[in-house]
């Protein structure tokens, strides 16, 4: 297992000297925004993860290796490369065998992440269950993970393009945590709220740093859901964005795009149709989740090491 | 793993004989019958394990500690007390690590038995598929814990406010096994009988006891369900449960109980609509379980001590 | 565990030799198909194994054990009885401790190839999700093995009477490689193609044995559906047999005809409907599955041995 797996010199050192390190996905790279705000978005939430304490571990495949840590050269390659496959579980070792370039999903992510022994991974959003899935069964694999893979994931909630009650009822059944920090609503990826009440909501980083580490513990298999909303001050119009995304939604339907890619069809017909401003709430949320997902990372490590 | 748990003098002594355990669950105690019928059912089930020649283990949480056999004193802590959380599986971890009360579903009790290597556990009844989850996805996270968790559950077939159908459906899917004990069809709780034939029956608590054995030894993970009819003398009439049954789902669609609160409310409103003898079927039915259940633990625990 | 598994004089060779060995089920003798076709094919079928370099273990459960490779006898016996328990994940137990004779579906032989280490596995189609699942639940254990159980298996898809888009949907959530030999598309059983577009496919065996190997070595758990279409010149036309399946469902639907019985049912009317040349068009698919499938475990076993 372990010759799949290469680490970065600062994922490395970090390692050797018992830091707190987070995990970073690399889809949100190549399929999730465009460049080169990708790249920018990428480097600010890296150094954002340095400046709270911890160090940052982007994750990609790359000629036949897991990175674990990406250098400079590499995160501009996924950002500006229009030939990376989006690599979700079923994947990931046909990407490896046939030494693709590959990014990794939430899903994906997740294994790595875990397979490199890193426990807090930070992220925008997850996937979760698509809307009219009572018939599609279009659920995504994240969900899945979520309920197998050992790692915490600190998002903005599920992207909301998504069905949120039917997310919250999927990972209910699996027994997968979902968090609310700071809220106690499920948080809609663009906007602070959603109508779905958490039963589980602390304002407390160390709670939640006690709390994984005593799931985790109890062998109690799985990962869990950190929600973190979006800043205030970043926050779109609840009306206006929903109204945006149900078109969205609509003219995917009508072109037939489903499938892996759907998602970032969505998320680029948003961004046009607000002229680039869900694009700019994402970026802030993903780095508002890079600094609390950090401190819970140190928090999580000076408990455990 | 085990800084976690607790076992009581009782089960500690079992343990040390090698005598055979029966786990018990909490959440019938707390939020499954009113005081005090509730803490009497849970004296006189302990009771009737230990007359059968095993030991009971109620199961709950309290003060950061999974507790394996409760005092008589936490038992009435546990009927009294309104500030007790009903802890699935995604909420365990956090309901230790936070050191609040905890009383144990189906699905955190089996947890918590494998933790402490108990494998029969006596209950009334399992969560399921609710009605209508074709759109909600209300799943039960008994289903799954029954899909991974070596633990075998004693009941009186699952809850009949659910779909039964939809219910087996599922087990099947995730290979768990429906063992119909002196029946051939799923038991319906208050009532003996349902339309759903079984494909598997017997007469005999040690070909029940053998297959756990073989199941376990083949590392086939998960449990069972050992599914017990209500005793003929203290089953309700059919037609008149199934009535109050819909009525009191409609009552709480109407007033959008839904969630982790939908179980309990039902529960209680079929009480009131039956003037209180569907809770003295629960209870006729969960001792007629605890015999059953201890009888198959004494046999499991002669093959494999 | 070892004592509930018996291997065949070839099969334990073979193991001591360190040759590819190829799984085959025994539902498909027993229920599958009628009496004689369906131990000639058996036969055939084992004789291409070996004949392609790999030694064939067929699977069935006699006499409180696992069977990994038949006498001729014990060929004969399942191909004629009709005493034959068919058994999946929750039947598996409680068949090998009543000591009856099973055999083993998609499902339980790839638990039982599993147990005897055996990581290629032949058959004809996969199970599914059963058109209308939306509202029955009707999933088949199989989706869950190949989501947990470490085995290939080489099959000319799902079986047409599924709902194919949904019995991808399913695999892709639970990260199951669906891999396209020598297709873009999935094969659907008695037919080379349908409209389902997968994301991976190859012409090369030496690519599919290197996934398999990277995949298992990552310890990403679950199994991979290698998908290998009927060859042309036995493929039947498709307006032709979908007009039949549907018609068949329609009966088995006016007669009720559901769980297990349902697939032995629908490939009995098929079969009838179409004078036999379903049959055929079945018996030539798995040949050639037999072909691929040993070709792959032969280059899987040079890589991993
Ligand atoms: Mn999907
Ligand atoms: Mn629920
Ligand atoms: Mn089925």
């Amino acid at each position: 297992m372990k010759k799949y797996v290469e680490l970065s010199a600062e994922v490395q050192q970090a390692k050797e000297e018992g830091k707190a390190i987070v995990a970073l996905e690399s889809t949100i790279i190549s399929h999730g925004m465009p460049y080169p705000q990708n790249v920018k978005m990428a480097r600010e939430v890296e150094q954002i993860v340095r400046d709270n304490g911890a160090v940052p571990a982007t994750i990609a495949i790359i000629d036949g290796k897991i990175k674990i840590g990406l250098t400079d050269d590499e995160l501009e390659l996924f950002g500006k490369s229009s030939d990376v496959a989006k690599v979700s579980r079923r994947d990931l070792a046909q990407i490896i065998a046939t030494k693709k370039l590959g990014a990794t999903t939430v899903a994906t992510t997740m294994i790595c992440a875990d397979l490199a022994d890193i426990k807090i991974f930070v992220t925008g959003g997850i996937g979760g269950v698509h809307k009219g899935a009572e018939t599609t069964m279009d659920i995504s694999a994240d969900l899945e993970e979520l309920a197998q893979t050992d790692v915490a994931v600190i998002c903005a909630g599920a992207k909301s393009i998504l069905d949120l009650a039917l997310t919250l009822e999927y990972l209910e059944t699996k027994g997968v945590p979902v968090i609310g920090f700071e809220t106690e609503y499920l948080p809609a990826f663009y906007t602070r709220n959603s109508e779905h009440k958490l039963n589980f909501s602390t304002d407390s980083i160390d709670v939640i740093a006690e709390t994984l580490k005593t799931k985790w513990e109890l062998n109690l298999k799985g990962g869990a859901v950190i929600a973190n909303p979006i800043p205030e001050e970043y926050a779109m119009d609840e009306e206006y964005i929903n109204g945006i995304i149900n078109q969205a939604i609509k003219e995917a339907e009508e072109k037939h795009i489903i499938g892996k890619d759907n998602t970032p069809y969505l998320l680029g017909k948003i961004k046009e149709l607000t002229d680039g401003k869900s694009l700019d709430a994402n970026i802030e949320l993903v780095k508002h989740n890079a600094k609390v997902g950090t401190q819970i990372a140190v928090s999580f490590n000076n408990k455990t090491k």
